[in-house]
């Protein structure tokens, strides 16, 4: 079994402050993950793109490299161009295991951290 | 002090399966919140637009909404179309006290909990 790795997936934007809650959590998770290599890629106006951000963790030894989308929900990059640009990827580093997780907004405990905190806010 | 409600904003996109996180956080919250009249609203693509939902929330007799924008992080949609949309509805209902939350992407326990998901996800 080789290293694994994980490229947190977020859209994008013109605006640099836009990176910063994806940078949070990459931060925490690279706290409880030490060994794990963790790269941040965006869809677009930011950089790196997933391509690279894969390219540069299998160039670094990642064989098992797993992309999670920090998107709220499912539209039609998430349905279309992601899995697409995937393909491309296993196609192209075919030695590497790469797997795609489900959006943020499918995940019951962090819909329920939302709820928690819209109920929370609102009392 | 009058009745409160809870306007739930998101983007908003084509594909209406895009809607389903947003509907699940506001069935979660309706359950911990049954006297609380709670709408979603998108910025784009979706319908009702911010404006109707809080129409309809001032109509059914609310006086104090709070806006909670279901956006991951703060790019120019929140940092300027927001605010210039929530200053419109208050001047309009002038009557009604209008907050406006921070983007779920600056609260601290969801950061947490997608942190804990991408760890729990990636062992």
């Amino acid at each position: 079994m080789g290293a694994r790795a994980i490229v947190l997936f977020a859209h994008g934007a013109r605006d640099p402050q836009w990176a910063e809650p994806f940078e949070n959590v990459r931060a925490r998770v690279e706290r409880r993950l030490p060994n794990t290599s963790i790269e941040l890629a965006f869809l677009e106006f930011m950089q790196p793109d997933l391509a690279t951000a894969v390219e540069k963790l299998i160039a670094g030894g990642a064989s098992e490299i797993d992309i999670v989308p920090l998107f709220m929900a499912q539209g039609g990059h998430l349905k279309q161009d992601v899995p697409r640009i995937v393909d491309d990827l296993r196609a192209r580093f075919a030695t590497a295991k790469i797997s795609l997780s489900p959006p943020i907004g499918e995940v019951e405990p962090i819909l329920q951290a939302i709820a928690d905190w819209v109920v929370g806010d609102s009392r």
